[in-house]
């Protein structure tokens, strides 16, 4: 790819034939470089079972191709055709409480179907067969947004599928007892075949049951993407693969997902009512980009302006389209794409925008289509370039699902807000970051942050205790290091695997009430502790912060030749950004640009530097030597920038 | 019917036959002249399949005709025995989500199911035969608030009659596959027999689906009465039919309804709570007034005090029953009845107020009602008059089911709220309107009110157009005129059908978050903008109002000899009573009267001028002439009326 | 039992043997006298169908008997194992809305299932032979915390099993319609073979067969204790029986259930984040001491620190436990013992606190219950003894039950908030009272409060009459005796049994609305009326409160040689402490100690005063004559107690 790719989904079989040359001259006055195609086509391809009807695509195909156009060519196998779910109605997934799922929606299959996976993998046969040598095709596009609609399913043929998986993890089933510790509740499994999904029961459910249930269901969906994956590499070796991700959950194991991929995309829909909704689309960035160690990745769907999913649907304001789209290029996108091409006329998304609205191209939102795309086409060496940065943020899946379980001190502590507690003072502050897996190499960061890390193994204990040992920085939040993988409990005081390096056991938990919030002073400053408390023993750290009545809300733990903090609360964000800033000054950790104006930021990629101003008001940024802003061709050097409200300059 | 009629639900099977007596000694002194008898009593009638017991209730209907008093004779199909649904358990509905409904409660019956339909038919044949007679039968009461507790049926039963009906609807699968824009998300069927009801899917439903989905329901509903009907009209050709209604949704089609019935009836049950609700009742009376073109209508059953099926059930205030009475009199009742004549002992309706409570006769509740009936019994004279109205508000139930479904740009915009909204500032000037469909006949009015028509056919659409374009004033809201009979959108920018009327084109909407609030401006006025605002290109329409950022809010357009005001938000109660007091007196549009006190209601029908004091406390209308109090016998006519609170006048 | 009893749920299978050496050791050092075994074991004791393992537990055992401590045996059958509903799908229980409840958790099985019991029952027989003459057998602990997953079940099965209990209870059908009030909604069943339990359905149940349904549902689980306890008493007919009951709930009617109980035990959680938490506990407590006529109870769980089953679980404050723990005792309690043992590794309660935290025994929690089990161990004399109390607070399950149903005036009104409504001022004011039936022999009370007895027979209805004829004291809380025992309206005026005790007739509920705050004054005070209101026609009783329009809020009736109160509304907690010290006062009831500082609750049992100090500060208390505390060994008596903050003392 040798520029920023620009396109979106194409449907054009929502459209008659007269529609399509008009599509092909738009995108080309468009700049539009890639296109999705064929993501829900499976019922008009395959008409009937075993019966295909292929012309119309070859059509867009070879109009793709005539204009110079990509395909980042879709497996079709989103949804089944209701002629599939009518033929093998054990395809419909299952609910927790028995609730059969129905066709009318999408996604409305059990991944662990084998009539399911059979008719996809045949029809992806014929798809990389017959397109396998069109100039189009650039990229595959297996299934879309998995998981999303579906993330699990619980009927029979899902319970069999788990109970393989489950034989080939644990081998005897009394290791699966002694992994879910079904000693408890008189729920020792004596052969695998009583071994169900966690289904609707009475009290809770088994918790490690449920953990492993959803490991099963990622791998079992990822076992569809594989599924197609040896189809098409075995057809077109050298076409690379991808499958766009809806936002990211826990259902998804993105990091084990990545692995798959030789390029990582997604789908990413802020907020607009949200008036900090760019920090938590940043952190998305972040977690995408460290899902294939910092490769660049696609940013695959983004609405031109509002989406038709949420309860209120906010309209973008006017140049926010444009800014979101260079803060992901400035947080490693190659691709600034959109669903979709042409708003659909009918259907469940027809008031989703659309780069051609219901108006048509005389309008605002096409022309600031066309103008972004002319933009991104301009600055093609970009593409590519990564950034480097000191902080790492730690974030595991399997530590997600668990921390989430029920049956918790406080079900208030969930991992998404943990995560984007802790980035936001990052990126308000301009401290550039890396979202890592404890099983990453860690040695070259000055400072780790773990939010959250309530499960974890020996080995990654081990390796954030040697990262510190090292000379490294830990900078760890409560409720850490507190379950193995199969969510047992690391005995010996709290958190077993962590005391050492953190130098202090926590003797009790102590969460607060809904709403409640303590006075807490950390690092000097004084401010609102919330969501949790602990009573501390120290056992060697010192204390650099306490609540009100003396105990330690706060550590700081010299070790080897590092550092580990420990934080036992969640302070209010002007607190908590005080403390991140602090820690990382410690650190030796540096932002991006020093004395920028509130709400610009900074980001670096290769040699670019990027500056987005997130304020509905102009603002000036004073750089520390002269650059040129490669949006603005013919301006010169210069040490100040003047961004508009909503601006952006590409400096270098 | 030479009266008022005055009565309500009379259940003679709960009580035994000492306490028959005792209702007739008291319905006459209750002036009582027509109740509904039989609404429930399939159970008794037909202990046993194919086994009769109607001895009981010739007992019944003869006291009544001994009595002088009508029958309003139910076909006692509106709940089915327990015998008969467990012979033919597929009776038994189903929900979106397969959760089958059992006996217990009452209207568990899919209306799609030919063992309900067969055996429902055949005891209304014999019911038919053997009253067809009888000289208490005045009106056929078929079932019981149709489609109230079961609105729709997805059985496999309900899917095969679904199928049928969408075969007669769309002759070919093609046909139905672009009505429902099935080439999205991979829906595209090949068969008829592949179509399922909207069941529970994963993401959303298809909207088309769920349109004809409920325009299905709807008739499948009313095929049930049209089954019984054919019975009836061939043993009584000449016996009036109505179905009482349960208030009014988007379940059932009011306008097609009422083509199949004589009378329309309907059940109304105001929240004495709540301080306005006297303004959505008379909406309410208001659209069943308007479901045959003005015909007076019977309100079937209102509550003698509280109702027992809210979370909190409000007794009446003293004289609150007696005036509601009258307001329905006064906006086109020609019956007053009530649920029910004696108060339950047992059962789920138990704590129901009634004509004669728990504690008997000697009771205030009793004695109003007493006092109620003989003031009815007084003015014969108004039986039959019909109001001569200006003004018309636009309802329709294919652009109210439309306009609730999913995924639009906002799900706060409600059609019954818009309605309301809209009506409260007419029925607060005192400007009378009737609630009409955009189908009828428009010509005759100097004002008609949309307050959203999100669905319309070109048809409907050219026929507001002409209205104006032939002089008339339209007010439209935001909104309109987006989709057609399908749910598919008018391309060519919103609102196509209506651009050239409204002069403008809207090209962006842009929902207001929740409890958001604009300011905005509004012929001169200033107030807070809700819900919603968009993004207006002017096409020669003027602009009437702005919000703060000075685009249009308001805009008014001549076209052809008439004038079309679009409205673009919500605004505030306040600012939309000015904002309808202004259009309407540029429409030429007069209040009932005018100079009355706040709270006071004044309606005409015919001749008789109704003063409704909705105030808790008393208030003095001027009149323009003097007119006589038909409630006040001996009072001479003056030109002052003095209402006590919560008083009443008709005067003539 | 020589001393109060105290341990804890013991669970040595969750962990190595080693560990239950450690075990044993640490009950010792803790005075550790009995402990609770085998609650969960069955799927470990009984490994296949018909295949036992009983040797691990005969070592738990004799290791108890070695270290003097005895066992609350457990029939093992609280949760079936997996090989059993995997060969016995049928004993699955199902809910009202046809969802099947999986393994997973705990106790799903429908207690009318014939294969759960037979299974359940040949192992009961096992245990009770092999344990029979076991020297550590000391109680035998029946299920656990019976019907609080699994209240209910709605499958074909218990649709049978209620079949038969309505024929056993109606005789014919004829007379279940009669009571059922099926004349309503064409209920009428014409054979015992159609009824059903109420599944779910269409409008609202039937309330008499929602009633009957609970009553069933009671009685069939108790059926499962029942079967277990025949062979119980056959083997061993000397050792003492008894269940834990989870709290108290309207699925278990306590009072049938004690009677076939030697001992009542349950298992008590207050909220720490609740500051009132303690006066819901003293209620739970009197409620148990009331279940058998005052005899001392177990408290067979409690929590050390936190629980883990809230949203949010706090950790108890210093002191609390032991301060809980103590007013256990001075309401009762003959047994202190907790959930659990050794705090669990991994499953669904491995947050729950126990006696040895996860961080072993050098710990506080674990230091705080040694020294509590030495203190309860120094006072072995307070064993057996009872309070002696003048005041009853009236609780009946099935005005519970019938209370709580759908379409009542106000779903507001609900039993718990009555009871500890008028509880709450009795324990403020250190007035002690018992919880009774309205069954019970009432004559040794001076004051009989009755917060609400929605449902009453006449027999019950008379037993109050006669109390306050024969000379006591009633204060009565509106909406009581409204029905019958089959939820029908006592007709002739409410409320038609204490019309003539209470001199007066309610002629209309007036229910609040949400928030709704009335004035009214009650005995010469003002203050807030919240809930209900109500329209009364007196007929013989003086009003001594009444709202803003005049009407009565309270009532009192001389009736024979007594007085009956009447509460028209709910007041404020100020004015409803002021309402009932004054009545009480008039009844000649007195506080267990005058002059107690706010937050220091008194308690008498036999010959002790127990002082409790639920203040987080010290409070100080002065005695009427000296005397001793007994936690204070060596103290002299005397006539003031200081008390820490949650301090306690027992004094003699």
């Amino acid at each position: 790819m040798g520029q920023i790719a620009f396109g979106g989904d194409y449907n054009p079989e929502q459209w008659p034939r007269e529609v399509w040359a008009e599509d092909m001259r738009l995108m080309r006055g468009a700049s539009v470089s890639m296109v999705s195609v064929g993501i829900f086509s499976w019922a008009l391809v395959e008409p009937r079972d075993g019966e295909y009807d292929f012309g119309w695509f070859d059509e867009v195909m070879d109009n793709l191709s005539r204009n110079g156009i990509a395909a980042s060519l879709a497996t079709m196998t989103a949804s089944p055709p209701p002629w599939l779910t009518r033929k093998y109605p054990e395809i419909l997934p299952v609910l927790a409480d028995g609730t059969r799922m129905w066709p009318g929606g999408r996604q409305a299959y059990c991944p662990s179907s084998p009539a399911f996976r059979a008719h996809a993998t045949r029809l992806v046969r014929l798809i990389a067969e017959r397109y396998r040598d069109h100039p189009a095709l650039a990229l595959w596009h297996i299934g879309n947004e998995y998981g999303c609609d579906t993330p699990a399913c619980y009927c029979d043929l899902s319970a069999e599928a788990f109970r393989t998986w489950l034989r080939a993890r644990y081998t005897t089933v009394d290791a699966l007892n002694e992994a879910w510790s079904t000693k408890f509740w008189s729920q020792r499994y004596d052969d695998f075949a009583e071994v169900l999904p966690p289904r609707t029961v009475p009290a809770f459910n088994n918790p490690s049951q449920q953990l492993d249930f959803a490991r099963f269901s990622s791998d079992e969906i990822l076992g569809c993407l594989l599924a197609e994956k040896a189809v098409i590499r075995e057809l077109t070796p050298n076409v690379p693969i991808t499958t766009n991700f809806a936002g990211y959950s826990h259902a998804l194991d993105l990091r084990r997902w990545a692995e798959e991929l030789d390029v990582v995309s997604f789908d990413s829909y802020p907020e607009p009512f949200d008036p900090r909704a760019h920090v938590e689309a940043g952190l998305t960035y972040d977690v995408y980009r460290g899902a294939r160690g910092g490769q660049p990745w696609l940013l695959m769907e983004q609405a031109p302006s509002a989406v038709n999913w949420r309860e209120r649907n906010a309209a973008k304001e006017p140049g926010q389209m444009r800014l979101w789209s260079w803060q992901a290029v400035a947080q490693g996108a190659d691709a600034i794409m959109y669903f979709q091409w042409r708003q659909s006329r009918g259907g469940a998304e027809k008031f989703h925008s659309a780069m051609v609205p219901h108006a048509g191209p005389d309008t605002d939102q096409h022309r600031d289509i066309v103008a972004l795309g002319a933009e991104l086409a301009s600055v093609p060496e970009i593409v590519g370039s990564r950034p480097d940065n000191d902080v790492a943020v730690v974030l595991d899946w399997a530590s997600w699902r668990a921390l989430e379980l029920d049956a918790h001190p406080s079900s208030d502590v969930q991992q998404l807000d943990a995560l984007l507690a802790h980035y936001a003072p990052l990126f308000t502050a301009n401290i550039a970051c890396d979202v890592v897996s404890p099983a990453d190499d860690l040695s070259s960061y000055r400072l780790v942050v773990v939010p959250n890390l309530y499960l974890v193994s020996a080995t990654d204990a081990e390796r954030l205790t040697d990262y510190v040992r090292g000379g490294g920085h830990l900078l760890m939040s409560f409720f850490s290091g507190i379950v193995d993988e199969s969510d047992r409990v690391h005995l010996g005081g709290y958190p077993a695997p962590f005391r050492d390096v953190l130098g202090l056991r926590v003797d009790e938990f102590r969460p607060l009430d809904a709403g409640q919030v303590l006075p807490v002073e950390l690092v000097g400053q004084t401010g609102g502790a919330t969501l949790w408390s602990e009573r501390i023993t120290l056992e060697g750290a010192e204390v650099q912060g306490r609540f009100t009545d003396g105990s330690p809300a706060l550590t700081r733990s010299e070790f080897g030749d590092g550092v580990a903090w420990y934080l036992a609360t969640r302070p209010d964000p002007e607190l908590l950004q005080t403390l991140s800033e602090h820690v990382a000054a410690r650190a030796g950790v540096e932002p991006v640009l020093t004395g920028l104006p509130k709400g610009v930021q900074a980001a670096r990629r290769g040699d670019f530097l990027f500056l987005l101003n997130h304020n509905p008001r102009p603002s000036t940024v004073d750089l520390d030597r002269p650059m040129t802003d490669l949006l603005s061709p013919g301006s010169a050097p210069a040490e100040h920038v003047e961004l508009v409200a909503r601006g952006v300059a590409v400096l270098r």
